[in-house]
């Protein structure tokens, strides 16, 4: 490809050198419905990473060239109505485009042998040693001067901050507060960790695979059930009864419709809230009760667990300094770059959370 | 009837002489879904109503014979877990019981002629001279010592407070927002008139009714969009041009899963809710799109628009004396009990928001 990965970037765009970055659930769910977007093929996938700024566009003055910097798919150019408002984590700015800078529509990528245009996987593409992203798409670690390892960068890319931000800051966990977590890969068990940093009393942690109930132990979950596990009985029969009406705060991290509805029907009455954090790949709607939601329930969605992500990945990088915050249980695997296919597989299979895929093989621990 | 109309008050509860009592649709909504709750006939209907104490049971030390109340469907015991939490207005200590006094799950009522009882309805039964409710269910207007004419408390007890209500504790609508309002019945003119209060700068109603649409401006409309001559666009398309994306907030006062689910379409990205009021009489789900709904929105049901009776319908009093309320223009019509039957009519075909139906017919303006 052009320029060893990546033409240089343009105004306000950067070009990084990746470190690391790790595979998360949407690069499988978008490399799947390669069908539904047709017009973002061929493209690079990868978005969860870490790197260091290697040259820089025009008017770009947040960031320098030897930056260690965290690319995330969700822009914040800081300046306009949603960025500075404390209720939303969407910019309305820094419009997404599927298989595009977000800009000016175009990519920095193409193949070496036709130009054919290579397209931006959700303005990151990180699974290449070299990509260029939006100066709103980064969060500079050099500002926050923090010393945090290159791998604990990469989990607060995506997948992990989905995960804490959806109790941190769509639920605002109470102290005390009952939560119920429908899937326990990254997301859901960063969710469990996120509710145990808020002082969670309960954190009941749902999956069909009883090999995530040990790790589920270590990043907070105190109460495990198994849908093969309950008999007759429906897992919000069984939440009821062990939360005393249903859980304060039920978190969908599967991005399964029948699951969102399982969850909603799980959540007490007064103030239940239901957290959808992921998307049904099938795009089918979720069913909600009229009867049921009037008692005091809700359901909300966000997007990276509604954090904004320059304001708030640093406050997370600091809380894992501080031991307020659980990571390296999330890495289960460490690969260089050539065995990346393997780690499409692992995460498939449900064998692994996070896969952290080292772009220098030297620098793999 | 027994004791002419209702048996004494047992323990905790309170016998009403009813001075002024209105027609919500929940009362026809349940006449016409008689066959899906046979335990629950024969009943006296009504649930909207002011009344003054003729005697109390045992334990009732909240008022005394003689204080003018408002009877509401929704408890408050105001000692036990939900009701000591701001965040719900739903008391879990005195649960509703379908066609019985909450309590013991008996009834006050029965057939002179045979003594087979007669029910409940909505814990309050408002269509008769005496009616008993439990302690629970009153709102004391002599506490407050509130100079309220009784039509204007009367409106209090379910429809008015739903929707300002609404507004007011469910959205939290902030000053500048904007609101999108389904169906301009009492619940959803008073959704207007509580976004009025709270101080929203653009306030558009939808009904299909364009007879709605003057009463609306007296009532804070400040748009109107009849899907009826929209022509080939979609609600949803129409509300997002007003309003640059999308409502800030969203109410479906109709009981309409279609009508829910075009409200949720309607919502802004960021921080978009829709809030829903009604149940769909039929009891059909609404369907949310997951993708949707992950772009920072949200779905909340309330009962009695989130108020807690008896701390939120005197603050609402006041705001009617101070003028910071509109009450007055949801009176259109008043009659005598005898002349209950064309209330009906009249609220099934749309003609009238509330009826006042004076008990003592001399009472009647
Ligand atoms: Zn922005
Ligand atoms: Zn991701
Ligand atoms: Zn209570
Ligand atoms: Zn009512």
């Amino acid at each position: 490809m052009e320029g060893g990965g990546g033409a240089p970037p343009r105004a306000h765009e950067v070009r990084l050198k990746i470190v690391c970055t790790s595979l998360c659930h949407t690069d499988i769910t978008f490399w799947r419905m390669k069908q539904d977007f047709p017009a973002m093929y061929p493209c690079i996938l990868g978005h969860e990473a870490v790197g260091v700024v290697e040259s820089v566009g025009e008017h770009v003055e947040e960031v320098s060239v030897g930056d260690t910097v965290v690319p995330v798919f969700l822009p914040q150019c800081g300046g306009r109505a949603d960025c500075l408002s404390a209720r939303s984590n969407i910019c309305s700015a820094v419009a997404h485009r599927h298989g595009f800078m977000p800009r000016d529509g175009t990519t920095r990528f193409s193949l070496a042998s036709t130009g054919e245009p290579v397209h931006t996987f959700l303005s990151v593409s990180s699974f290449a040693e070299f990509t260029v992203v939006d100066v709103a798409n980064v969060v500079s670690l050099a500002a926050a001067a923090l010393p945090l390892p290159p791998e604990m960068a990469c989990l607060l890319s995506c997948g992990v901050s989905t995960g804490v931000g959806a109790a941190w800051k769509v639920a605002a966990v109470e102290p005390g507060s009952t939560v119920a977590v429908f899937g326990l890969g990254t997301v859901g068990l960063a969710v469990a960790q996120g509710s145990k940093m808020r002082g969670a009393k309960r954190i009941i942690g749902v999956d069909l695979n009883p090999d995530k109930f040990e790790i589920g132990k270590r990043l907070g979950i105190t109460d495990f059930v198994n849908p093969n596990d309950i008999g007759e009985k429906t897992v919000r029969q069984v939440i009821k009864e062990m939360t005393g009406g249903g859980a304060d705060h039920c978190f969908e991290c599967i991005g399964s419709t029948s699951v969102m509805a399982e969850a909603f029907e799980s959540s007490r009455a007064g103030w239940g809230k239901t957290i959808i954090l992921d998307t049904d790949a099938g795009l089918a709607p979720v069913s909600i009760s009229s009867a049921t939601i009037k008692w005091g329930r809700s359901v909300t969605g966000a997007l990276l667990g509604g954090i904004k992500p320059k304001d708030d990945i640093p406050v997370l990088a600091q809380k894992y300094l501080d031991k307020e915050l659980e990571l390296d249980e999330f890495i289960t695997h460490r690969m260089g770059f050539e065995e990346i296919n393997s780690a499409f597989d692992l995460l498939d299979q449900g064998k692994c959370l996070r896969c952290i895929i080292w772009m220098d093989d030297g620098a793999k621990k």
